[in-house]
């Protein structure tokens, strides 16, 4: 099964190069009657796209989004929506390196072991600008969750190099918060210290790593299956999906492994008069998945986020036949991609429990 | 979709409780003609199972597999292999307990939440049970990928709460030295001491977390699609479906989060005398998987599993109704359950690298 | 992908040869809470199985079947439904003729020519043998339709060889008149001139073909999708994956060709006081579809079967390395195929129904 | 799971409606390496394109495609291929007739029986103005079947009403011989008179129906898988689902009812000198598959296509909230649908083929 669908009943299909005409994707499966229209695509792309600060690339694209099918008198029709992103800046520019000396930390080898040949400009399909059309997709996927159990999904930046944001409660974080400052983080003086360490690693022509934290209130207890399809699972491979993603964890994640069950274990607490129905832990350790499937509680995610690999400082490579090289990234690339995951993380998040709101009404009991 | 499936060509469906008569899979898709019977399941089913140290539970199940299907005169004939590994101590015993009241760090309220009704009697489906045909699937993955691309697949254990394994080269480390011990930790003195502290934790009535690595090496580079189902997305969701999995990451992992792009590339080698085809990089920060697809480097992974939820000592929780009351787990578990993971991991990497083998076989350039 | 899995929501895998120690599937995504016990697999085992009458093959197999998962109390739990159904009748015997002849009708030169390899037991993997456990999956997808929406599936044998059954109400034909006679024809008149034909043919040791109808009576309006899922193609896909289907047609199916608009077309007409709700048309040409998605009138399909391929007469054919031969089958095979199949396309239609409903459920607007 | 995608490995996801501004359809899974641009998907779009001849809609509509991804420098890169199509013959109209009446034989009802609402211009997602993009990716799949395994693909009319075309050797006819005749039928004299009698339901403001004929030369023996993905299977589904396509068959069809095994077996023969390697069978009343899986022998197979629904004379149905009325359907329509289905089935046989082939290279022993 080739890999560019992703999804089982709410389903994107994508396609596109960074320098093709346009990127598209198919989202299949949304129920119909949800109120839409390209307004509600354009915010999160924004957040996406480059040129949108001085921390980020300085490439210009307006990623406007055009929706071609399955949304009639402003509502879905619960057939599929094609959405078409065109490629604004599609400058000519000299590809003599790149299309014979393998950037290191990129798929410049790889497609080519795979495919015998490749897209060389500018990263072809590998190239980042792929996830424009998930964001779209996952804006579709939040505005029917928002609409269908008041979800909120909100994504930040935790950590950039060793500076490490503080936020307490993660369920508390408001959109408005994370957009206060352009590297995206809602403790405004990390934030301001994370803005110096970006500039200072542009400046030497480097780049930085990073953790983004991705959190979703109102998730009700029982979506996620309970073997292969775990909820985790599914996040773990929507996240694991995308560009630069080394590690994924939730809950308390890799510190687990320092601590002891009576440590660890969240506490189940009788329910509490404001929401009578639903269970509640005292403590949120296990990141609001249980077993895979969700507790009620809020999901929280993180990941770790690599070191833009394109660098303006020249690095050792080989060429295609195997000749030592160098080789110095000459386009505008990001210092850090934490700022612009922000909104990427959210889309996957988003995409994967709008799959798991659908599969749990198929499944539930009647 | 439900969820008892996993894999696209090689592909594993289970069934099957804790306390029911049998766990069962049907493994569709290994091609015909490899050499296949029992006692090629079994080495792995024996270092998965309870009761084979005295560091895990105490429980006797034997886990002796039968094919019922898809293998004659001592060979796969391509269609789909069933097998059925019976349980054998089911004794009875009183699941008052558990069957109304919500053990802390189990799936007991999430199932409940989700299906309205659930199989009380040792965690049912939701059980760790459900792995050793995982396992048994896995056998058969590696067995395929050994004979045609002679990969080798290990596993073993990195730490066990503070205690971290000396582990400089992932890819020398052989079975013998994983065996050497009970803990499954190639180093000996760490082994030493993780072992007194995972008896010093049970005596406390307690349990301890760890962290496991998984070492594949021989993978060819071009396994793995460039968007949604790269490699190391598809290893995800595979590492994440486990039980008690609270992280997982690849290569240098969260430790890219405070790495400029400088120290982290990977900087491409020409080609040695000794692999003249295949490029190599001089360190492998990248875990072996560029852009999601195998770059012929070894791929290592490593998964954060959370300490045994089930105490003996006693823990708050509330009832089915919500009522608040304590519980203690009577039942024999595992003070630590990174010994018995490690083969559970090496299975679900085995069963990933099989699938995308025939995907790459299925998409590959003629 | 392997083809041993069928259905998106409503999913069944199957293993097992004809003569292997088994056939198993693994029904996967049935809602919890569905009463269940192997006492609603065995009628319509009883009526697929060999030895039920003299009409069909004299083999003695008890299609016994196990649940091995997914029931507990008495009830579906919503978790993987494993059910084994041992090959008691494996009697030894000599293959050496079908070992090195291809028997002309059957899929032993296809499979050597797919596997390098077959297991040639009587058919292994291509005998009919493997519908005993699509059978069992078909009653529980029968009985949980029966049990959310009412429905009656029902099929019969309406022609064989040029004996034409008179049916000219399907959606009133009841399990009860198909049972009355073995040869499953609810028309007692032609029920008894296809028992003569059918012996006959037997008696010059040949075989012989014919159609069998297939209704589904409660079907609402709004299941199938719009475009590949149509529910006419799936039913299509599901009954053509039936050994020895030629043809699939529903509604006036093939008469359609000679027929025009506006003889064919299917008139609305205003809702009646007994069902205000739903619309209905004056005739049912379009057999319960129109667009891919039901009407809410009958589903009517029809399945043309082709006589039984295996002869006791000798046929000419070749061996495996090509030379001219003649074979005759020495076992115990149907003289027409039909009233074994009748529970076989009821099963399928009900398999696609179930995942429908479940898929219907997901996209509905709420 | 959505309905909008078609095939495991050669991938085809389609969107948009009649009267959107475009179609869109992402290939999925075609190897790198084809050597592609529009001009290979231009000569089946002309084919089924409106306005091509008398005999068919006067719509004017160029299906002028454009290849946005996955093609560079003229070939395939192996990633996802997306076409658009868009829609240039937009006219206003005035669809309150259709809006609000349920056109008889038409998708009307039944999709706000399952959606609750529709796009109700000229029939939005469930207008055979789909087809479209399937045509397109048919003719990469024809062109990389061609290319790998030299097969040939054609369809044609075999029957128009009472008007039976003689074609005594399908495998023989070539794509000259159906492109002579704007009904695209290989057998002049009833070409002519299948001409006229269209000419004549159109006068009569009615519409006819047919049956075409669809063959595949040079198939290996090998392709499909066993049990529920035969080929017979995937390509019944795959028929089903274009629209009007009542009834499918392959080989001797439902012509197998009144025969004798003895009668309808096809016999293997000896290999002729012309291809050691492959056996042939004397006769091909299996259509070119046994057991589900590829002979050898040409496929062919034939689907029953009813009358075009919309009728300019008028016809009795009811309104959206049930009131008795008559409707006349003014747009430009087809009298008959078989010239026009010819392209659609090929490309649907052509896409089963693709992803067979695709399958078999996973699949196969090495």
């Amino acid at each position: 099964m080739p890999g560019n669908t992703f999804g089982q009943l709410f389903r994107v299909t994508t396609a596109g190069e960074s320098h093709g005409p346009a990127n598209v994707c198919i989202v299949d499966g949304c129920p119909a009657g949800l109120p839409l229209s390209v307004d509600d695509l354009v915010p999160d792309l924004d957040r996406r796209r480059p040129g949108q600060s001085k921390l980020v690339t300085q490439r210009q694209e307006p990623d406007a989004p055009q929706i071609l099918s399955g949304v009639f008198e402003g509502q879905t029709t619960g057939t599929s929506i094609a959405i078409l992103i065109p490629n604004a800046d599609q400058r000519s520019r000299d590809y003599a390196d790149i299309k014979d000396k393998y950037r290191p930390g990129h798929a410049d080898y790889t497609f080519d072991a795979k495919y015998g040949l490749r897209d060389y400009r500018g990263g072809g399909r590998s190239s980042a600008r792929e996830t424009n059309v998930r964001v779209a997709a996952g804006a579709i996927a939040k505005k029917l969750l928002k609409q269908t159990h008041d979800i909120n999904i909100v994504g930040y930046v935790k950590q950039v190099g060793d500076i490490l944001a503080d936020i307490p409660q993660p369920e508390q974080v408001t959109l408005e918060q994370v957009e206060a400052n352009p590297v995206r983080c809602p403790d405004p003086i990390a934030a301001q210290r994370m803005i110096t360490q970006i500039q200072q690693v542009q400046k030497e022509q480097d780049s930085i790593g990073g953790i983004s934290e991705l959190v979703a209130v109102g998730v009700p207890a029982g979506w996620g299956e309970p073997v292969f399809d775990k909820l985790k699972a599914d996040l773990g491979k929507a996240l694991f999906s995308l560009p630069a993603v080394m590690g994924v964890e939730y809950g308390i994640g890799f510190g687990c492994a320092t601590l002891r069950g009576s440590e660890n274990n969240d506490l189940f607490i009788p329910p509490q008069a404001s929401s009578p129905a639903a269970l509640a832990t005292a403590t949120n350790r296990h990141g609001g998945m249980l077993g895979g499937i969700s507790s009620g509680m809020p999901l929280v995610l993180r990941c770790a986020i690599k070191p833009t690999s394109s660098l303006s400082q020249p690095q050792d490579t080989v060429t295609r036949t195997g000749e030592p090289t160098t080789i110095a990234t000459k386009g505008r690339h990001d210092p850090c991609l934490l700022p612009r995951f922000v909104p990427m993380g959210e889309a996957m998040l988003a995409l994967v429990l709008a799959d798991h709101m659908l599969r749990q009404r198929a499944c539930q009991r009647r």
